[in-house]
């Protein structure tokens, strides 16, 4: 047996523990987690100088080394997350429906904790923490498999949280880090079918196809967002100014922020020349199809490969399309349906783009920044899923766990 | 592109048009379908004929023959099927949830199709048109890939199936057969991830396990139940008596019939010398563990590989236990996660099995033959999911579901 499969097999015995502890328990270990981590300030931003001087001495980019560095404003951000998720409603043991059927069984089918989940994430320390309160909190044990670049950080984080869950009570190897950073130790854990019963990836494109490519375990694709606008004719101009300007520049390195604009033409010239300012003045780089460029002159070229582009900076794809069927069809061809937006004042067709647009958000009138488990009213997230299976949109607690049929009888038999 | 690829973009096409027609449209087709099948009859027959003769000459079981032959009474019961999928409850557009945000945001979450499903399944003809008749029932676009040993019968059914449901007003390609039924047809549907939304195999375990090492497109698996019955101390002998044999030999050939009896050490003789007269009169072969062997003379010695197994047939593995935990253990070593019931009048050993057993269907005093979506009362069943990713336990037409947010605005922005 390989030490990963060890390492699974832990888990899974850990996850048997965890299914049955009381909410109570739980919070209480989620408290103690997030103390121990203010405690242990000093030895945390020790191991993190480890990760940086390594990054800056292999000249990792700075946004990479900006995402690796813990702080201590950072650190207590993390606790604090921790003491958010004790704050939130229980999943597990909820009764998400019941009936008594004819002969008398009654029928319950009751909200479990997945199991064992496996999260394979890239740079960001803080991962390691929100994700493994998430997990502990809906009663699943976590296999962690972080990135080399932080592998000192991820390394004393969960030291540190697992030690104070063991403490407080909850089952030994409930939170576990992959120490082996290689390639082969994904794999590996992507092969673990039957011990683990979820991976969620949580990164780049990348990283999320190799996942999806090479996992017989159940995979979670969360993130990628090629995310549309579309300001339809009779739009409100300064409505559509505002969400547009907000959903590209309000935070351009997000999967919610909009990637390309799409506009009807009997609006275009009135509304490209209204939002042209309010984006070039906040850096936004056009680049646009024709037409676009036929109304605003010196924009670049928009090519195919921009209409596929998530480019999570500040630059914007804009498309004059001719109706809106057109801008439905090009959210279909080129979309990542994660979240998009119609701005109009129309009812019908409003209509239309929420029941044809098969994407996990569907907006109307509203940027699509807002696709986010905490923006949601939810909870903290443990990601965003961009598939359909199991879980679709922002996931809190309650996509961390699934259901039981638990039948009470009183002797019946089929017959 | 390949053939099968281009098949998938059909029907991607197909859903898309799928997603937003009416109930009222989609069972005007049901019952076009069902109408169509009755009509066509003859031709089924003959085509039916084709597939046995050829099963005939390769001397294929006589089981599998039986699974494979359609008779006038069968195809009308696959066209009272589709009919009794007509009265469901539509799944699509139900509003699973939804609240006001303090921004005024307006948050629902809305069942929406999954898209495109393929079905990848042996022998039985009658799953091409039960599958076809849930796909399109919760609106989305099916592919079926069957068996070679059925390919006359599956493709006259899909023939008059389709063509009935186009004429009603469905899409072209709604429901489509794969008609190239070697191993390549499989495996390139298991790759076209972002074509197919899931992918649900229905056979054997080999079927599900090929299907699961090697899709990229999210799978459902269902199925394997290596189904336990736990006799626990105290309990009632001829309840315990009635839950076994019913477990084992109502239909010993399905997935939720019982493979290995569990019991207390208090309680074994007393209650394996009940059971043994009515177990062996039904015609079951006893295979048991040492101290059961004590008790039952002449009974065969149970392996290792006894307890692993889905006999699928009247044969029974017995093991008398210690304990309840070691019951519980035994369960979690060798299970399925599909379907096991205690049968006891103690409220708390009870309860510990109900919270510690980790399967789809845990039965407290009743028979594990209940697990079906007809028993529990949810209409038809697609299969019974033995994974716990998006459904477990029996599924229905909400399982074919996946769901979207739809967020209605007044122009709000992040900040």
């Amino acid at each position: 047996m390989s030490d990963i499969e060890e390492l699974a097999r832990r888990s899974k015995a850990a996850a048997a523990g965890l299914a049955t502890i009381n909410t109570e328990q739980k919070d209480k270990a989620l408290l103690a987690m997030a103390d121990a981590l203010e405690q242990k300030m000093a030895v945390i931003l020790e191991q993190n100088e480890e990760d940086l001087s390594a990054g800056r001495g292999q000249g990792i980019s700075p946004a990479l080394l900006d995402r690796l560095t813990l702080s201590e404003s950072r650190v207590r951000e993390m606790a604090d997350g921790l003491r958010e998720v004790a704050t939130l409603r229980d999943p597990v043991g909820e009764i998400v429906d019941g009936w008594k059927l004819p002969n008398g069984l009654v029928v319950e089918k009751v909200r479990v904790p997945l199991g064992v989940i496996g999260i394979i994430y890239e740079a960001r320390p803080n991962v390691t923490v929100d994700a493994a309160g998430l997990c502990i909190k809906s009663g699943n044990a976590v296999i962690l498999r972080g990135s080399s670049s932080a592998i000192n950080s991820n390394s004393v984080l969960v030291g540190i949280i697992a030690g104070a869950a063991e403490k407080a009570g909850l089952p030994k190897d409930a939170v576990q880090l992959v120490e082996s950073t290689d390639r082969e130790s994904a794999r590996e854990l992507m092969r673990l079918h039957g011990l683990i019963d979820v991976l969620i990836p949580r990164g780049g494109e990348g990283l999320i196809r190799t996942v999806v490519e090479n996992s017989t375990v159940p995979v979670i694709e969360t993130g990628v967002g090629n995310c549309h606008v579309y300001v339809d004719k009779g739009a409100d101009i300064a409505m559509a100014t505002d969400i547009v300007v907000n959903a590209k520049t309000q935070r351009p390195g997000v999967c919610n922020a909009c990637e390309t604009l799409l506009v009807h033409r009997d609006i275009a010239e009135e509304f490209l020349n209204a939002v042209y300012k309010p984006l070039t003045e906040s850096g936004v780089i056009l680049r646009g199809c024709p037409v676009t460029r036929k109304i605003l002159n010196g924009v670049a070229e928009a090519t195919e490969e921009d209409w596929c582009t998530e480019y999570l900076d500040l630059i914007l794809a804009m498309k004059v399309v001719e109706s809106l069927e057109e801008a439905i069809g090009h959210i279909s061809r080129y979309g990542s349906s994660h979240s998009e937006a119609i701005v109009t004042n129309d009812y019908t067709r409003g209509k239309r783009f929420v029941e044809e647009v098969d994407s996990s958000a569907v907006y109307v009138n509203a940027s699509t920044r807002f696709t986010d488990g905490g923006q949601f009213g939810m909870g903290a997230e443990i990601g965003i899923s961009t598939q359909k299976l199991h879980a679709r949109g922002p996931m809190s607690l309650p996509e961390l766990t699934t259901t039981k049929f638990v039948i009470y009888g009183t002797g019946q038999v089929r017959r």
